[in-house]
């Protein structure tokens, strides 16, 4: 076959192999082909791994069946679902030849031309490679199939794979021993039909891009409440208990009694809120972790699997996932709420994290998050994030905001190891200086960032304009809240300060925040956990206000 | 041109056209080639744009700048930042035909084939439509050049996409006015240099995956605990979240684990037992409140209107009463457990509180009380404690038993002010002084007393025997914490000190036993309050270990 229509036609993703062994030159025309495939910045990034071995082979396929048998309880109704397992989706151990087309995400160490939009252009050139070579193979009269059935991190794993080595999946490759009557084998099968015709249409205009001033609300409360507090805290020292003996939790009684305007606080409907966003700080090697773990935790919240899962379902505490600004496309139909700014905010080392017009997105998606939260009933809501990099972005903003040099605002984040921390350390003392903007907060946090960040501030502003309590965690939660309260300081007012995190610059940040909080666990985890754990302690506050007896009620002498 | 291999090589990222028309067949045709690509699970997700307006591509070719700008601040060394300043990057505004190449990702809110282990396959099979549009192209006799340097979100928004529309990039296609050499032209212009070969290995073995679900034993491990210590920890560290970053909850995890010993461990029936005593050392003035309180206090508890029924009642926490020996006659059908040494003990001022029969009943009873706990099932007991006076008793004790001057271990209890604590502090110091006999322990508790508090030691050594987790409230708790570890060092291993009291000697004495407490919440109510509040963040610990999705169930990457 050499007509390149025919050829493009005739490929076929392909399970069905005859036992026939493929000769080592149609393999290296084949990679020689992908070699020849476009690859962005001149990277060079694609990696092949060839599998002839049938014991590796055999750990692949029990790797794909685990994942299938997944894919089997995915399935849309119990029709679909016998339809789906009658489907044969691979050949993994009767293909002669496993080929595993990878590339090194390490190359993004570097400066890549035609990433700055989106590092994806790098997997996309070992796509095309796959590409290339799928053509190539079905020209040389073999086939192709190609197997995502796969828990890519352990195949990574079992394979023994470089950390910066991402797999576009297992490739099956053989003599077919069909065609499947020249059609994809799934159109032959009934599952679906494909169009006749490719799916195009014409752009004519553009839109104008205008988005509408965000501003926020600063409403004083110069109310006289004097009398107010006087009857709360004589109802807390009523209570049969020395005065003062509950320490913060009378505190904390006080508070949610001034907030709510009643001598009956009552907490209803207590909601966190996780915004998860990617950093293109991250790509610096700031991080422990790989980006794609931002997007990995957003599933595993989905999933229900997350740290900060098991203790909202302990304490009955609703929990809301904010897609703010992941670099990963989540089915639109996701258990998530949708307020991406963009896939990941740029690095802030030489240039703007973020526009102007992002800005007033975040301030507006996180206002209309907290507003639906609000209106749905909920009076106290917890704030959380994920996003890998983001301690770096939080210790640079509580460094621009507050003065304190970079030095005393940097952590470990979640690991990174002393070698690593000064390097880091430098990293964003360079970003700092590289600096050349006004000290305006607007122009500072647009160009230091984080979608996810910037939405918690405008969301913990809204939940203060509604009388909500706000749960503050750790240390990136703070410097949102410290963000907020650059806008609006009456805000500390609300605010309830879960915990002190093991990252050392969050008690510098409370300090300076004069807030004291609740919990000192050593947690360093985000995803608004220390809000989850410090929970049943406010409550515990509204219960002993709301239950327990005075010393009259109850007959005790009073000193 | 028509040899696959002489198209796959010629095949060039152009951005230098000449200004001849694309018939509208060669774009039909290559679209044709595009509609040919792959599609995971047949979804058929790819959609195409065609851009001729001239304003459009001006508005793109901005976007383009806008970017290209944010990229050079990228680079790595002003040098660098010249030659990329150099760079043709694009031909937006020249190339006759623009494309956008998309996909419809709400293709995803339905099952889809091939999507279980990561959902890019559905952008993977455009990129695939991409590649076999450029080869269709170039076998025309036409070129395409991918721009990738755009804001995405803005990108999208001015072109009026739909929200499930992510588009790969811009696609310029024209007549090429040149072929670089037959060679990329990043190569040509000495950016890069392509590798000659393609990058591939084989893979001849597999790693052992060990870590998958774990298959846990919950029976006894006592042979070889360093093993059971270390899978715990594996289990620990397995937990999707960085090592460590649960702070106390995971040292609390793995201590369930140990003293329950099991990789599950699960806390049963978790009960609180109050001890009520009086003092004779109430009489000479050193508490705050008259000795009645303390039967008040009991009646209290009796009706369910102490801080310490509050906070049982919010975590379902059983509560016990006791009457260790208080100043007064319960009715014997009162909800109380009788266990009365005596009407208070005696004033230890002059003589001792106790004699050595009741220091033995005290033990004994002290000890059949934890043991019906343990045989109704619960595995895990707070201990909590009332007496007017008791902090003047357990100061005493601390001093005699730490060695620390009486100044040290003397603190407010439940609030006496300035003048009466130095009152306090000479009295106990002249009872110290007065005492005449041997530092033989059970003779020095016998002395000094408390019934409560030594049926408190009694019942923690009890605990410990029947592998319960013991719960250690304030001040005085930690005192009958401190006697019991003298008599049984090993007791530590089952301890949970709750939290540290505002009684400024509790500090010290959490220090001399090297306990942690878990919080801090400035507490001096005793009555088993600081177990009952804390209680819910040792359920954290077990829930987390219990619930949380593994690295491995999660597909989570590891660092």
């Amino acid at each position: 076959m050499s007509n390149l229509d025919d050829i493009l036609k005739s490929r076929r993703d392909t399970r069905h192999f005859t036992a026939d062994e493929v000769p080592d030159e149609v393999i290296e025309k084949a990679l020689q082909a992908g070699h020849w495939a476009p690859s962005v910045g001149l990277t060079d990034a694609t990696r092949y791994y060839i599998i002839k071995d049938a014991e590796v082979k055999s750990t692949v396929k029990n790797l794909f069946l685990d994942y299938n048998k997944k894919a089997e309880e995915l399935t849309d109704n119990p029709e679909q679902k016998e339809h789906y397992k009658s489907l044969k989706l691979e050949a993994i151990e009767e293909a002669p030849i496993g080929l595993i087309i990878a590339y090194d995400r390490s190359v993004l160490n570097q400066f890549t031309i035609g990433t700055v939009g989106s590092n994806e252009a790098v997997k996309f050139s070992s796509v095309c490679a796959a590409q290339n070579i799928w053509l190539s193979l079905t020209e040389q009269g073999y086939g192709m199939g190609w197997v995502s059935i796969l828990n890519y991190y352990q195949f990574k794993k079992i394979l023994d794979l470089p950390e910066s080595i991402e797999p576009l999946g297992y490739f099956c490759i053989g003599k077919p021993a069909t065609n499947y009557d020249n059609q994809p084998m799934l159109q032959q099968l009934h599952w679906k039909q494909k169009s006749e015709t490719p799916n195009c249409s014409e752009i004519k205009t553009v839109i104008e891009n205008n988005v509408s001033d965000f501003v926020l609300k600063t409403q004083p409360e110069t109310e006289n409440t004097t009398n107010f507090s006087r009857l709360l805290q004589e109802k807390i020292d009523s209570k049969t208990k020395p005065v003062g003996a509950l320490g913060t939790l009378e505190t904390l009684a006080f508070q949610i009694g001034k907030v709510f305007k009643t001598l009956n606080p009552k907490i209803i409907n207590p909601n966190i809120v996780v915004f998860a966003a990617d950093h293109g700080i991250a790509n610096h090697g700031v991080s422990a972790y790989p980006q794609d773990v931002t997007r990995q935790m957003v599933h595993n919240f989905l999933e229900g699997g997350a740290a900060i899962n098991v203790f909202c379902n302990q304490h009955d505490i609703k929990l809301s996932i904010v897609d703010s600004g992941v670099n990963y496309d989540f089915p639109t139909n996701a258990n998530l709420i949708h307020a991406k700014i963009a896939k990941g905010t740029q690095s802030f080392l030489h240039a703007p994290a973020m526009s102007e017009t992002e800005l007033q997105l975040c301030f507006e998606k996180g206002k209309a998050i907290v507003e639906t939260i609000a209106q749905n009933g909920s009076n106290c809501i917890g704030f959380g994030e994920m996003g890998i990099g983001n301690t770096s972005t939080a210790s640079v903003l509580m460094s621009v905001l507050t003065g304190f040099p970079i030095e005393e605002c940097v952590g470990k984040g979640t690991g990174v190891v002393d070698e690593k921390l000064l390097q880091k350390q430098n990293l964003l003392k360079n970003a700092i200086d590289n600096y050349s903007g006004s000290t305006e907060l607007m122009q500072q946090i647009a160009y230091f960032g984080g979608f996810e960040i910037i939405q918690m501030s405008s969301g913990m502003l809204t939940a203060f304009d509604n009388n909500m309590i706000v749960l503050v965690d750790g240390f990136i939660c703070s410097v949102a809240f410290l963000i907020a309260s650059k806008i609006n300081p009456a805000i500390i007012h609300n605010a309830v300060f879960c915990h002190c995190s093991a990252e050392k610059a969050h008690q510098k940040l409370l300090n300076y925040l004069q807030a004291k909080p609740i919990l000192n666990l050593d947690l360093r985890l985000g995803e608004g956990t220390g809000c989850a754990i410090a929970f049943p302690i406010l409550k515990s506050a509204e219960a002993f206000l709301n239950e327990m007896a005075s010393f009259e009620s109850a007959g005790v002498s009073r000193k």
